[in-house]
């Protein structure tokens, strides 16, 4: 039910002809309130879609009240005109909506999209898509909504969570350009919780940093990166400290997790993790510079548990950023603790790297913090679908 | 003739069975004087190979007598016992020239070591091959040297440039983690050119840094990297300003492009310029982003000259590194501007991408400055011998 399994929303999922196949590739999401209230996180690209700059304005006074989602086609480096084409495409999401008797205005509806970069969004099909979306607008919308925003995504990523009385659900697409600071991902979190803004806001930004944003499939950032959090009160009851806070963190956490599962041609997810670190942020560093090895996520694509790219790859982080003795360095590939003291450790040949799942562990000796980083598998596939597929 | 160009030095390259192929494998490079004057820059890895360690001791005096070289094992990550494997090498180099009337000092010996980490040396087959190559030392044997350290290389890389009477020739291998510090590069130069201590250091890290640190290959760091510069005094010469500083960068310059061009799996060679930075450390850490992004590199080998990948990669350096206004981006593909003011420019049909050589040029609008960083593409040859070959 995703985005529709709180109370006081409608979703919508429609094919407007953006997509070439077919598929759906315009979704709608509307909070009905009794509240409006809303938090985003967007990419730290510099680099930014035209309905990135949009929607952080939208976001300003911490109201949402309609998301506009569309695939096959990303509206960045799109110039002054594909900001036009994102503010027509807000105007006509609040225009068709008042025509349905809500009154919504155009800045308080966010537009996201994905897909293609550097080509105009054909807003002859767009628009009429938005006047089915609206149309088609049902409590029960949420997996057609998850459909529309999929691009490479070879199903749709949704999860939900709540406490007594209240719900949190999410959709989220995206399955190529996993990073830091997030990726090509889309996603919409809604729920019937009463939240003030500052709780919206703080409770979205610490589930995202320990989730979404320690998901590196390939080291490259997107344009188009936004996570909405919408919250219409709808419950009427107000969550107690921290269990509103852990259910979104549940359900960030699951959709992350999807979007590892769901990567572009990738035939093993990998939890790295940086165990005995001074701070979360040198574990955080050190499993970072892990995950974006090539020789290591190769490795691991040909069943190789080789612990010298993991070390190599610990070394290359400063030891101002994460102190640690680079002689001390223990690493364990599936339970088997193939280096030890940055030397070998047991036999490597009794480490399984069958399974889709590879567990990490690398022992800095330094301090109490951890922290994990997913990641994938560098593949044949990876390399075929980004040299052949144009985004 | 490489490393024995210069008068002064000999030069050997045997077999001594740490291939599993029987080809050379242990190279010694002697500089017989009169100076012994040297300098070396090492990888910036945090976790280093037992002969890094060590020839960095050596270098403490700025003199080196004589480089023993091999591949078929890194000496990376073997501990304690490691070491004294290295050290016990340079030993018996120097035991050996004694006993061919040479007078060395095994303080006076660097080693360097390249193949697998976390493998111990077969020193009973090392040791006998020092003494062959100790027995066949010749002014010609230059060529036999660059053969011996060759690991996934498919041609040895060589380069000799000079001034009036005197020399500069050096010999590198390395075709897999090339990257920013250096990569699993080993390097050894060689001149005749009479250069103080001060001299000698002061051109090699110039040289290095604005030739083999902007060989980024696939962004993995060696734990061997080791650029090595002899010089030997031996025609007499102290070089004008300047003319020994260009004649090293010429041929640091010659055999960084060598690696490039036979780079692991690589079917793109490609120089991406930043153009019109603030500073050339803006230029360059722009430049890396871009040489660093998987999508990018796979859509090279595509033949796609996608230039949305370039300004998002282009996007993801901070601010207060790159200052440029990331809506007044250019990006030009072999001579083709693909994209004007970070929006779509000439049509990227015109774009020949046939050719190995690639030509990316990102004006940034913001300054005077610039840097040319090179890589190669993603290929499925890359993620086939990275997941095969255990380094």
């Amino acid at each position: 039910m995703s985005v529709t399994a709180a109370q006081g929303f409608e979703a919508a999922g429609v094919a407007a002809g953006l997509k070439s196949t077919g598929a759906r590739d315009v979704a709608l999401v509307v909070n009905i309130g009794p509240e409006k209230v809303a938090a985003g996180v967007f990419t730290s690209n510099r680099v930014v879609a035209a309905p990135v700059t949009w929607s952080r304005q939208v976001l300003a006074d911490s109201r949402v009240d309609a998301v506009v989602l569309n695939s096959g086609g990303a509206n960045a480096a799109t110039g002054a005109e594909g900001f036009l084409d994102t503010h027509r495409t807000a105007e006509h999401v609040a225009a068709a909506l008042q025509g349905a008797g809500r009154e919504v205005s155009p800045g308080d509806v966010a537009v996201c999209s994905t897909g293609l970069i550097g080509v105009r969004l054909p807003m002859d099909r767009l628009l009429p898509g938005v006047d089915d979306a609206v149309a088609g607008l049902s409590p029960a919308g949420g997996p057609d909504a998850a459909l529309a925003i999929m691009t490479t995504d070879t199903v749709p990523k949704e999860a939900v969570a709540g406490g007594e009385g209240w719900t949190v659900g999410g959709m989220a697409k995206g399955a190529g350009m996993l990073a830091p600071g997030l990726a090509t991902m889309l996603c919409v979190i809604t729920t019937d919780a009463s939240l003030s803004p500052e709780r919206a806001d703080a409770a979205l930004r610490a589930a995202t940093r320990a989730t979404f944003d320690r998901v590196d499939s390939d080291g490259c950032m997107s344009t188009n990166d936004t996570v909405l959090l919408l919250a219409s009160g709808a419950s009427g009851i107000v969550p107690e400290d921290g269990a509103f806070e852990a259910a979104l963190a549940d359900v960030c956490a699951r959709l992350a997790r999807g979007l590892v599962a769901d990567a572009e041609g990738a035939s093993h997810d990998i939890a790295v993790t940086v165990a005995h670190a001074t701070t979360e942020e040198a574990a955080e560093a050190v499993a970072r510079a892990i995950t974006r090895s090539n020789l290591f996520k190769a490795a691991i694509f040909g069943n190789d548990p080789n612990w010298g790219r993991i070390i190599s790859a610990a070394g290359t982080v400063p030891e101002e950023i994460a102190p640690f003795d680079p002689t001390a360095l223990d690493v364990t590939v599936n339970g088997i603790q193939v280096c030890r003291a940055s030397g070998v450790g047991e036999d490597r040949d009794l480490v399984d790297l069958s399974g889709r799942e590879v567990r990490i562990v690398l022992d800095l000796h330094a301090g109490e913090a951890e922290a994990t980083v997913w990641t994938n598998d560098l593949t044949h596939d990876y390399v075929h679908e980004n040299s052949a597929y144009s985004s």
